[in-house]
Order: structure tokens, then C-alpha cells, then sequence
């Protein structure tokens, strides 16, 4: 019995971000705007699932936003793996941050109108959020039949970092995080700003250091935990110089200059 | 109050039989093999999603198979339709008919050597089944991880049309029937011998009858139900001359001529 205590019995957490969209391509402000994904993001989305397979990992179950981009990430994933037959749970909690009055602008374009310095404050800071969406507004949440079974109050209309991960954060705690109780293994596909949040919980991340987390896109990235759920060690599968490189491509996003 | 009654609030179940298999194409026997769905079989659900949309149906939750073909199907339909957000649960019990030992053999070839009366009775016969399957044999369900939370005295080593509806029945009866009452709207993705198990169920078809009912593929099958959950009314979505084109198609696999 002794022996069997110090077996580290490995269990895992996967996050995933979704593939490139269309308006990842175009540069433009998407949050819960729900473009589809790229070819070029659906090719990373198999490539990501095919590496997954190669590398011998499978899931019990799989976590991700209402956003299409996420879901076909997701949906494309699991398909190369041979494991579409496992349960899914969507929630959109999981959703990208909302960008409020930003949503569909181009970011260079918002960059060349209101400076690099604005448009980094509204990407990059914790707690300032882009104005609000008019309560008339056709992309306010609450007039998405999508979010009919939510209540109106916790629907955004914007959202500062600080305010996506307070809306994530119960989800993690009382739906995937407890999983790994009774399951060994789960997938989260996602967006940048609502991985930043469990990353940020995870890692005791401090307020000001997360927005300099860059998460590349179809990556995975493996936490691993012991049997009490201790976080024992995290990475991003693949090629790492390849991974950088996407890193640093996310970073720049939203300069005046691209 | 007496007035109310006298509306009928109308409820919807629409079945859709997943669209061309790449062992469709081939003329083999698929069963539980886990094939992919052909270019057309993708077409064919995107076809359908389309349908859906254009006629203004929209779901409250959606089942499917533990099979590639109808889980694809489905992520097809509701990617068209936009509600790619919907909860969706999987299950085996609304797998196709297990086919035992001639899972993976071709069709035509099947009755050139045994005789298209053998094979029209093991295709079409109602309590016949094939050979099971050896309990060695790599296709045996128990030996596949996807099944490892079902029982073993549930999983098939081959199956006869009554028995595939004897193990489809309880899960229509306890999970998706039942939801009718809190919902207005539910998609059942699936197989042409799980879904034969409803419609005979719902039409109360004969034991002998039933074998003909040909369900052509992605078409969707749209049952009415009152608030009582009394069935009013069932039909075929989509261009009448073409669904029964594509219905004699069906009728007419498996023959030795083909």
C-alpha cells in the first residue's frame, strides 16, 4: 500500500485554441461575433488532432465555447483522433471575450484611428474594457436566441480580461476542473482570452503579467496533474521553434503597421 | 382556458439517416465498422442542414450514434443551420444494425456466393441475424474502447433487425422521447436500422412490414406531435421525385445484379 501512494497515477488537461478564422485572417475584432474558421484554421485543426493521435493521447470527454470556431476546432480534433463518440459539453462561458463596439472593426484600422497605445489598452490591459454594444445593438447577446436560457444579467455587452475570466472561472470550478476526479484525461477547446483565464488560475499568473501570455493557436497545451490535482508540469506539444513562431505572430496582432 | 386547449402547440421530432458512407460507395456491409462518409455523403448533409435552415426548423438538442458517419452527418446539419451550439448526446444504442461476420464484405459478392434470397434474408429478414462475430475477432465491440462503459452482455457480436430495435427502444423510450415534453424541437441523427426501430415504434408498423420501409439518406423525416406528444402527422422534407429516387436506391442495394 505504501508503494502504491508513491505512484503518480498521471492525469491531464489539454487546452486547445481554436484555428485561424476568417476574421483572424481579415484582422478584425471578433469576440463573440461567430465567424467560421479559415481552411487554413481548419487545416490546424487536423493537424492538431492528427498529433494528438500520434503522440497516443485520448480523451473521456471534451469542453468547449458556443462559438462555431471553437466547436469545429473541436469537432475537427476529434474527428482525426477517432474519438467523435466521446461526450461534449458547450458553454458559453467558454466564449471568447466580448469586445463590445470593437467587434467587426479591423484592428489596424482601429489602431490607425485611435493609436497603437488605445487599441493596446483595449487587447492588452486587465480591467479596461472597449465601450459597450447598444442594448439595441443586433450583436447584443440577448438578442441571440443562442443565449435565450441565460440569464440577461450575466450576458456581456462588453468585457474587460478581468471580467471574460470572472465569467469562466465558475465553469472551470464547478464543471471541468471536478471531472478530473473520475476521469484521467480532457479536452478544452477555446479562445485566447477564456484560456488565458484557466491558464492564469493554473499557474498563479499576476493580473499584469497574463495578457503577455500568448497562446498560438491549435497548439495543444498539456497540463498534467497528480492524483490530488496538483498541476505537476504543463507544455505545448510539437515542434517548439514552430510554436514560438506562432507565439510571436499573436503578439503582434493589431499594430497599425501590419 | 377552454380556448387554449383547443390550440395545438405543435412538437417536432426530425430524424435523418446519415448521408453516403465510403462502404455505401464500396456496396459493403458496414454495421458497427466506424467508416467515414464519402465527398457526397458530406454534400448530402450539408444539403440538409441547408434544407433545415431555408425551412425555418431549428433544434432544442440533437442525438447521434457513437458512429463516425452519423456524428459527422450531424455536425454537418447543424453547421448549415447554424446551431452548431445545441446540446448533442451520443449514444450506442442508436448505432446501426450489427452485421456480425459480414461486416466488411462486399455486397454484390455476398450474393453471388450465397444467393440474393441469403442475403436479402439477412439484410431484410426481421429476426434473422448473420454469423456473430468470434469473440477473438478485432471487429468485437467488446474489444473496442469506445464501449468500454457499456456491459458486455449489451454489446453485440451480431444482430437481427429486432434485436438492433430491442436495444434502441429503451434509450428512445427514457432519454428522447421523454424530452419532448420540456422541448418544442430535437434532431435524431442515425442509421438506417436504428432509425426503422422509431419510425416502426412511432407508425406502428408490422413486424413484417417493416423491412420495406426504405428511409432514404440525409433526408429529413419530420414527425408532429401534439402537447399530448400524439403523433399528427409525418413527412419527408425536400423535392418528392427526388426522395423517392433516392428511396428505390436503397431498395435496391445488395443485389447480386448491382
Amino acid at each position: 500500500m505504501e508503494e502504491q501512494k508513491e505512484i503518480q497515477i498521471m492525469k491531464r488537461i489539454v487546452l486547445v485554441r481554436h484555428g485561424e478564422s476568417q476574421w483572424n485572417k481579415e484582422n478584425r475584432f471578433t469576440g463573440w461575433t461567430n465567424v467560421d474558421l479559415s481552411p487554413k484554421g481548419i487545416e490546424e485543426a487536423e493537424n492538431s488532432g492528427a498529433l494528438l493521435k500520434q503522440e497516443g493521447f485520448s480523451f473521456q470527454m471534451a469542453y468547449t465555447s458556443y462559438l462555431k470556431r471553437a466547436i469545429k476546432t473541436l469537432n475537427c480534433v476529434l474527428d482525426k483522433m477517432d474519438q467523435d463518440w466521446i461526450p461534449v459539453l458547450k458553454s458559453w462561458r467558454l466564449n471568447e471575450k466580448h469586445y463590445g463596439m470593437l467587434q467587426g472593426l479591423n484592428k489596424s484600422e482601429t489602431a490607425a484611428k485611435y493609436g497603437d497605445e488605445q487599441v493596446h489598452i483595449w487587447r492588452r490591459s486587465y480591467d479596461v474594457a472597449p465601450h459597450a454594444l447598444a442594448e439595441d445593438d443586433p450583436q447584443n447577446p440577448k438578442n441571440d436566441p443562442r443565449y435565450a436560457q441565460v440569464p440577461d444579467a450575466y450576458l456581456p455587452r462588453t468585457e474587460s480580461l478581468k471580467d471574460a475570466i470572472a465569467r469562466v472561472m465558475p465553469y472551470w470550478e464547478c464543471e471541468i476542473f471536478p471531472r478530473l476526479k473520475v476521469m484521467d484525461s480532457i479536452l478544452v477547446v477555446a479562445h485566447g482570452n477564456s484560456l488565458r483565464g484557466i491558464v492564469k488560475h493554473l499557474k498563479n499568473i499576476s493580473d499584469s503579467d497574463i495578457a503577455g501570455l500568448n497562446i498560438p493557436t491549435a497548439v495543444p497545451y498539456v497540463f498534467e496533474f497528480d492524483n490530488e490535482l496538483n498541476l505537476k508540469r504543463d507544455y505545448y506539444l510539437g515542434d517548439q521553434d514552430e510554436i514560438r513562431r506562432k507565439q510571436e505572430a499573436v503578439a503582434k496582432q493589431g499594430s497599425a503597421a501590419k
